[in-house]
């Protein structure tokens, strides 16, 4: 069968494109559109993750305000940074990179994010407004999910989607964002009975789990688009891509499939924060 | 084949009996509930709903604020009585009956309504905090519905839960709703294509479209529970129940199903808000 290969470097390169001239204009008018980044603790992953966001900023001309917590930070001391940042004009968005350090309240420290600066889409507030129809930032991966869709013109609307995963910033929005692109859809997890009958039911199979290789090929129908949010250790999806290449018709490959397209939307974001704040 | 019909009148029993001592304890403290219902215009059936509402709340010692704005109220004026009973302290719950006249922005009457009074479920921050599992008040159908499940021991984890119909108020916070309690969920709507063969998966189904007798009898596999949250003219329900009745092992009738058991849920938030306001 043939298959279409999702290449999310090519969709974040088109994403970036049109916003380096975006910047330009802010830059222009005096405002360099800036995200504030906060890592609490060591993590490596964690390190690197932030890093490579913080490079892809200032890449196409974001600034990037890296603050780097001690892991004894408490939940009231993070709160203060982030109300801080809240109050700082300068900064258009703030992520605070997850999982912060175990003692800390997580759930809090999102939501202490001002809706206006959540361009990460971590609050409840900014997931209740992309699940109505109106949030201006969505969480990241699934906007990156619904910019490849877009991207390589493949119909939403009438399909049946199924999300395998229902995480705050992953299985929930992205099946939010399908529901509101009018597909039907299925969302499953751990508890499901029978996953992959209902995996055979997609059209469009959204892979969130957190599970090395876990989606099987013959769990996918004939002909559906897989779109594989995994990154587990040694960069390895949720998909297990070999097998499901038999059936998919198109899909995204890890390294270089949705990754790439979660950060760009995260600038992408940084700058739509940017203008919101001049036009106001 | 044998039929559990699910009484809608015996739940909401429960949950007012339940109530009352809450009421009285309240009443005790000095704390008298109190659920403001803001009606905007004349329209007879709006003009029903709001009276049952605040009938029921005074059946059990809540106080009844009941405003009634003419149909020419603008959309600032009704922002303005709804800052006002925010500001109130003796108001625990405000509800805004929908629908208001269309020159009026409804979306963001309903935002301005302060989340701890918000006992309809009708913000986006509410269903995002319900969505999340740590919401207070979700929108009260979909409320009802899982208490009805929960007062006939019907079990939800692992199932196979198909809701039609995706309106803020309904079908996507009872998705949540089930989605939370471990059911694998399938939300449909208008756009959906071979709608019976998606009904046909649901071990439960809820039916939320506002179309009298849509759901068909043939749609619903052996032993499904149905619930029926439709209210359509002449009190007739979005199932046809007569035909549903063969297939399903357990249905809420219309009227006496959902109906009463989501006025019994705006009491409790009303209450619930009532005895958070004194425990702050």
């Amino acid at each position: 069968m043939e298959n279409l290969i999702l290449d999310g470097r090519v969709v974040a390169g088109n994403v970036k494109d049109r916003l380096k001239e975006r910047v330009a204009t802010l830059v222009n008018k005096g405002v360099t559109p800036c995200l504030a980044t906060i890592l609490v603790g060591d993590d490596p992953s964690s390190e690197t993750y932030v890093r490579m966001k913080g490079n892809a900023c200032e890449k196409i001309g974001i600034k990037s305000m890296r603050i780097h917590l001690p892991k004894e930070t408490t939940t009231e001391e993070l709160l203060e940074k982030i109300n801080e940042l809240n109050a700082d004009e300068t900064v258009h968005g703030i992520l605070l990179q997850h999982p912060v350090p175990s003692h800390i309240d997580e759930r809090k420290a999102f939501e202490a994010i001002d809706i206006h600066k959540d361009v990460d889409g971590v609050t409840s507030l900014g997931y209740g407004q992309t699940a109505f129809g109106f949030g201006k930032y969505p969480s990241c991966t699934p906007a990156a999910i619904m910019e490849i869709l877009d991207y390589y013109n493949i119909p939403v609307e009438g399909k049946h989607a199924v999300v395998i995963g229902r995480s705050p910033i992953l299985g929930k929005p992205v099946s939010a964002l399908l529901l509101n692109k009018n597909a039907t859809v299925t969302t499953c997890h751990s508890r499901t009975t029978n996953l992959a009958d209902v995996v055979k039911l997609g059209d469009i199979v959204v892979a969130a789990v957190g599970k090395p290789k876990f989606i099987q090929g013959n769990w996918i129908k004939k002909g559906a688009v897989v779109l594989d949010a995994g990154y587990n250790k040694g960069n390895i999806g949720d998909v297990d891509y070999d097998a499901c290449l038999e059936n998919a018709s198109a899909i995204t490959p890890v390294p270089g499939g949705v990754g790439p397209v979660t950060i760009s939307m995260l600038l992408k974001h940084t700058v739509d924060a940017a203008e919101e704040m001049i036009n106001k």
